[in-house]
């Protein structure tokens, strides 16, 4: 294969892809969004990020030459590329929800995914007082249907929603249905199996806080 | 200060806090609540997590001794001690919510807060229309008021639902509030400020995985 430009064949760490990439990507679609930037310096995009100006160079030297010794990147065609990279150019991944609970529905009517290519286009329940209603446009569907629509409707994505008694096996049901990634709103860990897993929980979040105001209370009361 | 059991002075690195011992406690309360586990070796609550043993072991040598050689660790103490590590023990943490958009009130209707101790006490929302409706059982405040109700109902963590543009501002205006911990739903990085901050965004999640997914599909063209 030949890549002008890239002649760095590492592997690339995980948290270069699963952290840092798309953070870059999201500061600098905004700054092209509200302020119309066209370069902007690795110390300008650390500075956005909390990163370093040589983490910022060293990440994206991964992936080849962005920008000119002294002049920044330009915006426009880093944004392009770290699309590219990230899988996210000229595409729609699609989604299958599992679990139309309340949570659920809130994911049906988060505004953010399909404007960045993210489509939920089925979503299942085992519930049959929730099968055959409707959340957003969708008609819930039973958990019956699941492989078969996964695979009809090129569904690559899962997003799990169930309470966490039932999200260990939810989850093995969309991995044995050709599922490749899960956002799993449960609150469980899953074990490693086929996907690639990320989980949301905001308790979690919280909790890592709260050691931290903990100490600033007991200081208050020294 | 004595504290038996607590040999250890060793600055606690953040990612034990904030990612690690969340995720031991609810492995370990699950454990509890569904099979009635009394004891757990290391190497069982890394099969839970993906975590090696070892790793758990030294996590947990920070705060004290924990379990005997070849016993494995007391659950019910294990999950006590845990608790008074992050600050959960016999407490209510109080938040506010700046923004009660469609997001703002999935945040409200969200099952999980409350029964860990996490209470929405106080919603706010800029646009007068939306002051004075009800949001759950909260009547939505104007920003105006923030200051004064984050003070009289002791409020710490903020929770931020608010669109990208508005999310730095309202950001500074509950760190000059008091607030000490920030959940911020919105999708930008936040500067640091006086404030810990977690961030939710699960675009970023889903961008984080699809890089893989598409070294699959070129896989599978070649």
């Amino acid at each position: 294969m030949v890549w002008s430009g890239n002649k760095n064949t590492k592997k690339i760490p995980d948290i270069v892809i699963e952290e840092r990439l798309p953070k870059y990507l999201r500061a600098l679609t905004r700054m092209q969004e509200n302020g119309g930037v066209e370069r902007v310096s690795s110390e300008d995009l650390g500075k956005a990020l909390n990163y370093s100006a040589a983490q910022i160079r060293k990440d994206l030297s991964y992936f080849g030459r962005f920008g000119k010794q002294g002049q920044g990147y330009d915006v426009k065609k880093l944004v392009q590329r770290l699309r590219e990279i990230l899988g996210l150019e000229n595409k729609q991944w699609n989604m299958a929800l599992v679990g139309v609970g309340g949570l659920g529905r809130a994911i049906v009517g988060y505004g953010r995914f399909a404007p960045q290519g993210f489509k939920i286009v089925a979503a299942f329940d085992h519930d049959p007082a929730k099968v055959g209603k409707k959340v957003g446009t969708l008609v819930v569907k039973d958990m019956k249907e699941l492989g078969d629509t996964i695979k009809r409707e090129n569904i690559q994505i899962g997003i799990v929603a169930v309470p966490a008694s039932a999200a260990q096996q939810v989850i093995e049901r969309l991995e044995e249905a050709g599922v490749k990634a899960i956002l799993n709103y449960a609150p469980i860990t899953a074990p490693r199996g086929k996907a690639k897993i990320q989980d949301i929980d905001p308790v979690l979040k919280l909790q890592s806080m709260t050691y931290y105001l903990k100490q600033d209370d007991q200081i208050g009361k020294k």
